[in-house]
């Protein structure tokens, strides 16, 4: 008969694409027992949840919950919701989950446009001008912090372009929302989902997404049924909004370690938030610079939350990263798809982006590299 | 500007359709530092996960995963995976769950045929043969533990007429598994789906789900797409199989608590562990039928997890409900869909199923029924 232990878990210093640090806070509060997703106190709870996704999406969009899977499945949702067979979609492709969304947008049958540019870099409104004059399209989809290449996709302008020819502008914030500014509102996006265990630092397991009213309307003259029932939003509507009709069990703790983060996050302020992201980059930057390495991406499109750095030239990556694990407890990740091998991936986000944690990588790094 | 308090959620018995109560080590668990999703000492755990995940469906079948959603991501997953637009899929419906399945099977573009009972009643693999000669199906879909009903579907003698015309048997047992046996070698069942938050006691947010060689030959032999990108099981293997391929972030944390879960199940013994959910269920209908109360569903098809009591003449259910959770922080659920004001729906699952929780409510009932 097999045996199996206590959990024995040695915990990790988590710097690589998330999942990120969890706040002490955080880990008791998914520890709460749970309670009956119906449960009036559930309920106010949801609410909570619901107003405090909106304080860090900068928005005042009514649909604005937590989808209930990983950040996939908020993309899943944007995707599925509000793309029918036979829309023509856009996607804007510069790194590995453009071309995940690209891969949905198939999937569910979207007439399929992409335009692309190396991994690292990203789009103007211009060149998303450009190609929907090439041709319109119901949705156009982008990455703002893409994680496999550390290039965070300026947003500025971009909801006019796509507005002006009557569609919908969709934009990935796993890796961004709550440690650099999203702005849904602000910038007019209409459909933006995100992962509550990145810049947020909640466990993995939920998909903040908002929808803006141009959107919903446009989900409301669908013509055929949401594939997927899981993530049909206008019955998920129902149990979120005022009637609270039954549709899943909603992941009852996972949403109390949600809140709590959500919870962390205004308390500290999105301004102080988003300067502390910041600071803990730049002296990350400076010092692996100082140390004699490249960062991937030009320095004024540099995403806060992810940066990716050059493997020197002679240097084994998977080694390196496979010490800082073993002997240093410290998780960085290695490049992804195109940047396979070439890159070392250092996540600094939600609770991981500590001064300290920095400085015990760099000390980590300058061990490894230089023995 | 708003104020949110620290988490303040008032903890329940829950007796209701699930969630049920965790146990003090599961949270403990739960509450674990997440590590990387791809860090060994998680890719370890995934394993024990898994032969922990066949143990409980008494079966050896390889593809054998939690899917990263609650128990309806697990029936979408089987539905999504297994059937191809114009598929010929029969849905035996007894209950809210099985129409939820063949709502699932239109939205998949299964070409679909019902059967149906009244809700309480089950179906005899006549029954189903009979339907079969009248049409073949690719696959036969049913729900062993109706958590709407509170019946609970005998499954011998089912997949020989299922595989005698060619098909796969699909089977529900979301309210079943951990707490009566399932057996899904030993009934030769196809594609069997639960969830963790009913008879094992973890959080809600994962869905047990384990695929016979029989259906993954199926799978192999799509001609098109999974629509759905979540939850496609080709995926999903590469990350859960050898190959340890990133599909998406797993869910860490509801990991380590479905692992606890199973351990204590393990520990217990599954033939303990079903004794006692017949026994707990068996004193709650014995007590209930001496307080002058009925069952709705006969003796020989109760499910020991899920009780549908009538309502007695004269009672507001919901008040009783109102008061049982005010008063007494117990929960039970009311009727839904046929049975809405008709019965309650108590639970006694997984951690919850002890004897001082049965005492507790029908001490509770006859002094909110007795006042």
């Amino acid at each position: 008969m097999t045996s199996y232990t206590d959990l024995n878990i040695t915990p990790r210093t988590l710097l690589g694409p998330g999942p990120s640090d969890v706040a002490p806070r955080v880990l008791r509060a998914l520890a709460h027992p749970p309670v009956g997703h119906l449960d009036p106190q559930f309920v106010r709870l949801m609410d909570e949840v619901q107003n405090l996704l909106r304080y860090v999406f900068e928005t005042e969009n009514q649909m604005t919950i937590p989808i209930s899977g990983t950040g996939s499945a908020g993309m899943e949702a944007a995707v599925a919701n509000f793309i029918e067979p036979g829309d023509p979609v856009l996607v804007c492709i510069n790194g590995y989950f453009g071309m995940r969304i690209a891969e949905m947008v198939g999937r569910y049958g979207g007439d399929l446009v992409t335009i692309e540019k190396p991994w690292g870099e990203v789009f103007s409104p211009e060149e998303v001008d450009a190609a929907l004059r090439r041709r319109p399209a119901k949705v156009v989809a982008m990455v703002h912090g893409e994680t496999s290449t550390g290039a965070m996709q300026p947003l500025d302008g971009m909801a006019e372009v796509v507005h002006r020819q009557g569609g919908l502008l969709l934009v990935d914030t796993v890796a961004s929302l709550g440690g650099v500014p999203v702005g849904v509102d602000r910038h007019d996006l209409d459909i933006v989902y995100s992962g509550s265990q990145k810049a947020l630092s909640a466990p993995p397991g939920l998909a903040p997404l908002t929808v803006s009213p141009r959107a919903m309307e446009s989900l409301k003259r669908r013509e055929s049924k949401v594939t997927s029932w899981y993530l049909d939003l206008t019955l998920l509507g129902t149990y979120w909004g005022s009637s609270r009709m039954y549709h899943h069990t909603a992941p009852i703790n996972m949403n109390y370690a949600l809140r709590e983060a959500l919870r962390l996050a205004y308390e500290e302020g999105l301004e102080a938030c988003f300067a502390r992201h910041r600071a803990n980059a730049e002296f990350l930057w400076s010092s692996l610079e100082a140390m004699g390495m490249q960062m991937h991406v030009e320095p004024e499109l540099r995403l806060p939350t992810l940066t990716t750095v050059r493997v020197p030239d002679g240097v084994d990556e998977a080694a390196v990263r496979s010490r800082l694990l073993s002997e240093f407890n410290l998780e960085i990740a290695g490049g992804l798809g195109a940047l396979k091998g070439k890159v070392w991936r250092v996540g600094l986000m939600g609770y991981s982006s500590q001064h300290r944690n920095v400085t015990l990588l760099l000390g980590a790094l300058r061990e490894v590299l230089g023995g």
